[in-house]
């Protein structure tokens, strides 16, 4: 990764296309940094029409220039570019940040552009933010890079760092900032030339002044930078907040048509995320949600829930939305409950969730009392406080109470702002960093991210960074390994199967099934027939020898009558499953941006019905195949509900990790498999993949 | 149901508790009444201990007035509430508003104290509302029968009708009125001594000036009276939108230590909901997007989406939303799309979603022209119109722009405010009504469910109204029915299944396999044993005599050693169901709200872990067991999907009428029925029950 010092903390600017034109970019841009940043270094003006603008001196070329600057911010109009891009790059300048449109995004000959561009920085060493973005806000630091108006206005400094591709979905988040918690970077990296998301991912998981990561995505280019971004991130304790279009075909088309890329697999990002960490949101309001509490306050050892409020229809909605998003209401300490129950009236709910009723508002010090001993309750995670109205000064001294109370300890007050209304107690709330969320739904959701993040991050206990398997183009051809010797490869791998063993003959057929013992499973052996039962070419609990020869005469005539082009090698001989089990499936698949993925989950026909399988980048860790058995739906089945026998999952981890070792220590051959059904017995009886499809990458050398 | 005409128009208004000592609640409410209401009828002051107030003279009491008041509002302390009540009720009152409180809702004595409220009103004809609420608040026709200070505030008059139990949360769903669309009548029954929320309802689903009506419910006690009103409302074509707590045990507890009712079974509310078309959403703010969308238009015959933004990111994230709820993005008629094409740049995109660019924004005309002639495409049921941000000028330019657009055309334009800076543009479109959702993701859920209602509706075709089976307390004692008589009156109500035979002997049961034709099944007949299974009491595949010969052995000496004490008649012998075909569950229970509910879904130990059912309130109708089918996860499975045979469902929807049908000829004496598993055939094979467990009343009295 590129160390991103300079372009966060240049010593030195230059503007390229500076201009004193009104509203034009080079004006915008020019006033943004003159009067709207404190930036302490130099800036130099270059425009080749004019020696001065607003009484500083401008350079008719970056060539011209004393010094070297850190950065050149690019403004001149799309056909111009190119030229200055090259002049930069001959300079030696660090960074290009390049806000002018006309590139990628703008059909044929700007795609062109843009590919020359890329050549220009990579021959000259040079790296290049953007083209087509509103720049870089460093609010922080004071220093905008951007032609946005709106920069004036981005005054609040803070923990949140924002690393977006589209400007107008960025900007949402940094209106967010009304909410009263500041971000104190945001790049927007625009076409992605050169620079990423990724990139800046990972600078904010390093700058000290950046506590919290958000990311919008549309897609993600470069799957071994995201993942060592999303890394670093949690390596040092930063929760990364990511939300991402593509869920939906039409959410990947209209993405697609918006940035000419493609979004990727939701699934397959989304397991991704899980993997890392990272928090991933439905929408912008459930991201701002989410960050602007871990901004508050990172989550502790404890997750128990108390909600402390005043009515009671919304002690038990909010109840309710604690339990239906799995979250757990803590038992409060002896000590608080003897206070609540000392202080607060006979009708009172003095459980949690608290209620003390209307009556009670109007005594702020009983509020501030009651409310303080929960929230220093030591068996909480975080204190929910729904205001379910806005009734004037009655709302207002509630905040004034909240405000004082979370003076006095660390476990984070969480002002629900219910109302439509939102008056004095709302800004006030605001304007003492609380971010109030603005519905119950909404606020438990963020709880339950943050609670979560906290789970995860406690169950992470020195897992070492993980680099992708192999990402490649997709292969020109592919070719089946056949199933005698995928399953070969697999016992070599320390990976149990069955005893099998391939007849050429009838007379093998049996003589093979005869020294293996009764009863086995006959398939057809062929390189070419892959989806081997649809043609009648498996026949199942053979008992008897006269049972094998007539498997071999049944199965042959069918093969020959549904694919007679088909090079038939015999019969795969093999011994029958156990009595019993469940049916699993692994499957491994190659992504094009993070390499190996693997699917898990029940086999046989609920997989596609029913999904409920999870998947995982491959590599994965011991924690990892607990995660993913204890994922599936249907785990209670396997976990000895309603009286079945408990299933071995022991030996179902192990063969996740022996899967996932297997198809690393072969990644660039392997290009798919599929090990459906995976036979899993009662404890002690062990995992057998009963079928396994290899495919792997043809040898002619792959064009991309 | 009563005519609640008087209550919400009376004639005259006796205020019993009428007072001048400032804040107190009869002063409070007597101001709502006199300054803040337009009431031209006549309104009686009652106090004993005055001659006037406020220049009004002052009666002594109820006895004393020279007419009798069409209500009597009783604001006096709880001490003297029964006193007063008892006077109304003499006097002939036909309302009392009790506004005050201290009773079911505070302990023992209170609960008491209701009870002869209660009684006092029965004995007179007097019906109640309240005790233990904030009152009646009458919008549209300006009438305060409240001490709430808010009233006087609550001055939009609106299509929106308004049913709560509590005050707290309804007063939250007033307040959003600041959205721009008034609520015309609220009405908060408190603890519901006697008039409850489903009178209301009924009241609104018949007042002309309310179209929409939503409802927040802890509980429900009266299940006839409530599905009488949801139908009321649906044959008016008025929508239901409620949000009832108690989905989590959470909700549940605190919801019943807050108003001391049980919320009941969740899953049997929301199948109720649906089955009747009401709206049911999870939160508040839910409730008041898609309200305030009903409000604003109903759903037409066409139910695809048009998008419309500014911002390549908002047209993908919005799609996505659109994707992922399983709405339809609508394709645009040719000369909309032309139109699109002639008057918008190039690089905008013109198919749906529109994204103009930002570039277009500052030609107001342009975005008028190509919004309008979007919004009045034949082929879109609304338009989304995401908003991201608040860019001062130009987003009031933007709100002018849509409110100018919707004056052309009937489709509803949805403008959706994703920023948390809400200026000018934001107000504007308040103040034409337009109630902007605020998040994507909420405004394309109230979509969802306005789009789902309109389908709702129009699925209806002239179902008659539904009556409850039969809602009884809790059986005091019940007994189970004999398999074999069980299927014998499933038998004599049209249910096909298997021929069967009950053997008293060894000899018998062979005799009778014979008779039937193997293979066939052997089951333990008692009525003391319900899971048969579970004690080793059922073989099945039995294909010879002496196989069933050994089947008698085996079967006996299990149910003797587990279960001494249990009286056997014999083995059951039971034809073999066929190969194939997919197991099913169809169970009924007695819901002590709304009498007998069915549960339909898969069976196996599928049913518990993936909880793959539906449900309905019997007695079901055509158009309900059809969507029931529909419903289930598992549906493509029996639809044909992966080459599967197509299941026979004509059968399988004839089985669910006549399990219907049945229950509700034998409501009174069935308490359960279980029929697990089904067997489901593929088409033209047909539907059995298996297994038929009826649990039935015993015949002693019941005791409550």
């Amino acid at each position: 990764m590129t160390d991103l010092t300079r372009l966060i903390h240049p010593r030195s600017i230059a503007l390229v296309g500076a201009s004193d034109r009104l509203h034009s970019i080079g004006e915008r841009t020019l006033s943004n940094l003159l009067d709207h940043s404190e930036f302490d270094g130099e800036i130099f003006l270059v425009n080749p029409t004019k020696t001065e603008i607003r009484g500083q001196k401008c350079w008719p070329s970056v060539a011209a220039l004393p010094v070297t600057p850190d950065i050149a911010v690019i403004v001149v109009p799309v056909a111009g570019v190119l030229a200055v891009a090259e002049e930069c790059a001959g300079r030696g300048v660090p960074f290009a940040v390049v806000l002018t449109s006309g590139f990628g995004e703008a059909g044929e000959e700007g795609e062109q552009a843009q590919v020359r561009l890329k050549a220009i920085a990579d021959a000259g060493g040079m790296r290049i933010y953007g083209p087509n973005c509103p720049g870089l806000t460093n609010v922080n630091h004071r220093l905008g890079l951007t032609f946005s108006p709106s920069f004036p206005h981005d005054l609040i400094k803070g923990p949140i760092g924002l690393a977006t591709q589209g400007g107008g979905l960025g900007r949402n988040v940094m209106q967010a900032m009304d909410r009263g918690i500041g971000i104190g970077l945001w790049a927007s990296t625009g076409n992605e030339v050169d620079l990423q998301v990724a990139d800046f991912i990972h600078y904010m998981a390093d700058a000290p002044d950046i506590k919290v990561i958000v990311t919008l995505l549309e897609g993600i280019k470069d799957g071994a930078k995201f993942v060592a971004a999303i890394q670093r991130a949690a390596a040092n304790g930063k929760p990364v907040i990511a939300f991402k279009v593509g869920k939906s075909e039409y959410g990947q088309r209209a993405a697609q048509s918006h940035t000419a890329s493609l979004t990727g697999s939701a699934e397959v990002n989304s397991a991704v995320f899980r993997q890392f960490g990272v928090i991933e949101v439905d929408d912008i309001d459930e991201l701002v949600d989410t960050a602007w509490l871990f901004a508050r306050a990172m989550p502790g050892p404890e997750d128990g829930i108390g909600i402390y409020t005043s009515s009671g229809g919304t002690a038990a909605l909010t109840a309710d939305a604690v339990g239906t998003r799995g979250l757990r209401l803590a038992t409060f300490a002896p000590e608080t409950r003897a206070l609540l129950k000392e202080l607060l009236p006979d009708y009172a709910a003095i459980d949690n969730p608290v209620d003390t009723t209307a009556v009670v508002l109007s005594d702020a010090q009983l509020i501030e009392k009651t409310l303080g001993a929960v929230a220093s309750d030591p068996n909480l995670g975080c204190v929910i406080v729904p205001i379910t109205l806005d009734y004037g000064e009655t709302t207002i001294q509630m905040a004034r109470t909240i405000i004082a109370a979370q003076k006095n300890c660390t476990t984070p007050i969480v002002p629900i702002w219910m109302s439509d209304r939102m008056g004095e107690g709302y800004r006030m709330l605001v304007e003492h960093g609380f971010a109030p969320p603005r519905s119950v739904g909404k606020g438990l959701s963020a709880v339950r991210r943050w609670v979560a993040y906290g789970r995860w991050k406690r169950s992470q206990s020195g897992v070492s960074a993980v680099t992708l398997t192999s990402v490649l183009p997709p292969a020109s051809a592919t070719r089946s390994v056949s199933e005698l010797e995928g399953k070969r490869q697999l016992r070599e791998a320390g990976i149990a199967v069955l005893p099998n063993a391939l007849a050429r003959s009838q007379e093998e057929a049996v003589a093979k099934a005869a020294a293996m013992g009764f009863p086995v499973v006959a398939k057809i052996a062929s390189g070419q027939i892959v989806h081997k039962s649809d043609i009648g070419g498996v026949q199942v609990g053979l008992k008897t020898a006269e049972q094998v020869a007539a498997a071999w005469v049944d199965i042959m005539a069918s093969a020959a009558h549904h694919r007679p082009d088909a090079t038939i090698d015999g019969l795969l001989i093999e011994k029958m499953a156990p009595q019993g089990g469940v049916e699993l499936m692994i499957g491994v698949t190659r992504d094009p941006v993070f390499g190996h993925v693997m699917t898990f989950g029940m086999g046989g026909i609920y997989v596609e019905i029913l999904r409920d399988v999870t998947r995982r980048m491959l590599p994965i860790g011991a924690e990892d195949a607990a995660a993913m058995v204890r994922e599936m739906r249907c785990f209670p089945l396997l976990d000895g509900a309603r009286g079945r026998p408990r299933a071995d999952l022991q030996a179902l981890k192990a063969l996740l990790l022996k899967v996932s070792a297997f198809v690393v220590a072969n990644a660039d051959r392997i290009e798919e498999m599929d090990l459906n059904p995976v036979w899993l017995g009662a404890e002690g009886e062990g995992a057998l993949p009963l079928d396994a499809v290899i495919i792997e990458r043809a040898e002619q050398k792959a064009s991309a």
